[in-house]
């Protein structure tokens, strides 16, 4: 029965923090820090012989500083002679390049998989992928965890909100699946924005297939980049007559102007996951942000007791 | 017989230029960006179908940004179908993580030999490795060039030097016969620094192992990082008598105060050559850059013709 043992990386500390909290471990001693000249120097200060290590980073911004953090840290965690050498990754970085839109174009989720596993990764756990199919990237085992449970737990408990009147909007074609997963659980229907360009340079428009006259509209899209699309789309339902617009992601990518325009928006609270940490400038009012540590936790303890993690995928 | 096509990315443009310039072509055409959020974006922009591809970047800092975009823009050249995917590492950057040097620690210098690999190279030029044992590290095909002809050369065709009263120092034994190889160039004798702490918890001692004393001394290095060791190295050198000391390295990493140790040390000139592109605060009087574009050129054409390579070794 080997021992469990959980490192954390420098991507989400507070994340790791309060996985090994919920599993009842301390983080294991490491030191991951930086020579002179920016390479990055990591020891691992105690003994890992023959444990099931689980290493938590999300590749987040800045993503190439934090995915050569991991793989450095899954060669010395493998050589150290770990016996399982599991990687926890909330926010899977270069998600969104997993086929070639254009000819001569890499497919860097592909690249990152085969890194991870020829660094020495046995099994990988992630939430939310941005596609589904990312899964078939990798050879290792694959956890793949959804957040639509507790994304939708929180609208169900917040007393503030009309949930008789929701409706549950996908902000594309793409996220439609997961939109009809979160309406299930909240019992209300859908709608679906269907973006389009009437002719060539013309601006893009948001048609919206669906009746949210009246309606608390609650938007849910898997990443958060640039907030473009979601500010539009909140605007959009509300002139086609929505009574009020929330929104939901699992990822807070917010970048560049994310949280100026999130702030200047419709949209009444915008509920994410802390997947990714978010700086303190991120923290405004209106983003109101949820913990995946128990289901990251709960995963850990059910992969080390070798038990099914499947009733946690959905 | 297949075209050639030599890229650039964003670690050494100058030398890349340099390079293609001497083959006698233009640099291929690819945009390496990034989007919003700190993600690599990478295009390539003509037909590279059956070519033998050479990209050229140096894994220097910042090292994980530019080890990252190799990665990616192997894997899209690997992708846009070319026949060879060589890649040329004027600086290899993690070379000194080769060994545990502690329990516990990466190998980075192998991990990142198995992540090119990986990604799809399929030949490696590189230019004076840390310890040459890490050609071994790869399974592709490696020509290892060495920089110590075109160093010695620039000493050679310096009229204001006094070659007749040279010695050539290494700064400690691991470069006895990098320094072994100039002297014989130079037909000059050697010494070596001794480093020793003659108890714990004291200060190290430099100890001269030949003599100095008359002499101008050349320290010869590959790496020049700090500059700590080196400006040490030339004081006692003085001390023990040398007349003047002169110092050369490959490779100028040149990072914290290694510049203005250079500036206040009693070294009368350094040689570096452009394996790592100096930033514009980092050119100063007493650093003298030689280019290896010729070197590299060299190799590149005889690579691509498929002839011998090894008369550049030495
Ligand atoms: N980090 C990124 N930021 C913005 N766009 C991206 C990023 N990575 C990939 N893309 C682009 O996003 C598109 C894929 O997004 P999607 O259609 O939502 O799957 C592709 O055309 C990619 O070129
Ligand atoms: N980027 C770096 N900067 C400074 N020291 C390093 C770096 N990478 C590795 N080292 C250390 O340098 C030593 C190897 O240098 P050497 O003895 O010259 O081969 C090892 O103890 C490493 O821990």
């Amino acid at each position: 029965n080997s021992k469990l043992k959980i490192f954390s990386l420098n991507s989400n500390k507070e994340l790791a923090e309060q996985i090994a909290e919920q599993v009842g471990l301390p983080l294991g001693k490491s030191s991951v820090t930086h020579f002179s000249d920016g390479e990055i120097q990591i020891n691992i200060e105690e003994s890992i012989r023959g444990c099931d290590v689980f290493i938590v980073q999300s590749t987040s911004q800045p993503v190439n500083e934090n995915l050569m953090e991991l793989l450095i840290m899954i060669d010395a965690v493998k050589r150290a002679s770990a016996r399982t050498v599991n990687v926890v990754i909330p926010y899977y970085g270069y998600a969104r390049q997993d086929r070639k839109a254009r000819s001569r174009e890499p497919i860097t989720a592909k690249l990152v998989a085969n890194l991870l596993e020829t660094a020495g990764a046995t099994r990988v756990i992630v939430l939310d992928l941005h596609a589904p199919q990312i899964q078939g990237f990798f050879d290792i085992l694959i956890d793949h965890l959804v957040a639509v449970p507790l994304l939708s737990d929180h609208f169900l408990n917040d007393a503030n909100i009309d949930l008789e009147n929701a409706i549950i909007v996908s902000p594309d074609h793409g996220g439609v699946t997961r939109a009809r997963k979160m309406a299930d659980r909240l019992k209300a229907p859908i709608a679906i924005i269907d973006k389009r360009r009437p002719r060539p340079n013309v601006a893009e428009v948001m048609n919206i297939v669906g009746n949210v006259e009246g309606k608390t509209a609650i938007i849910i899209d898997d990443i958060i980049d640039t907030a473009g699309t979601i500010s539009i789309a909140a605007s959009a339902l509300i002139e086609s007559g929505a009574k009020e617009v929330y929104a939901c992601c699992t990822h807070p990518v917010l970048s560049g102007p994310a949280v100026q325009r999130i702030q200047d928006s419709v949209i009444k609270e915008l509920v994410v996951t802390n997947s990714i940490a978010l700086a303190d400038e991120k923290k405004i009012d209106k983003i109101k942000q949820l913990t995946v540590a128990p289901l990251l936790a709960e995963t850990i303890i059910r992969v080390h007791e070798q038990k099914s993690v499947s009733t946690l995928f959905d």
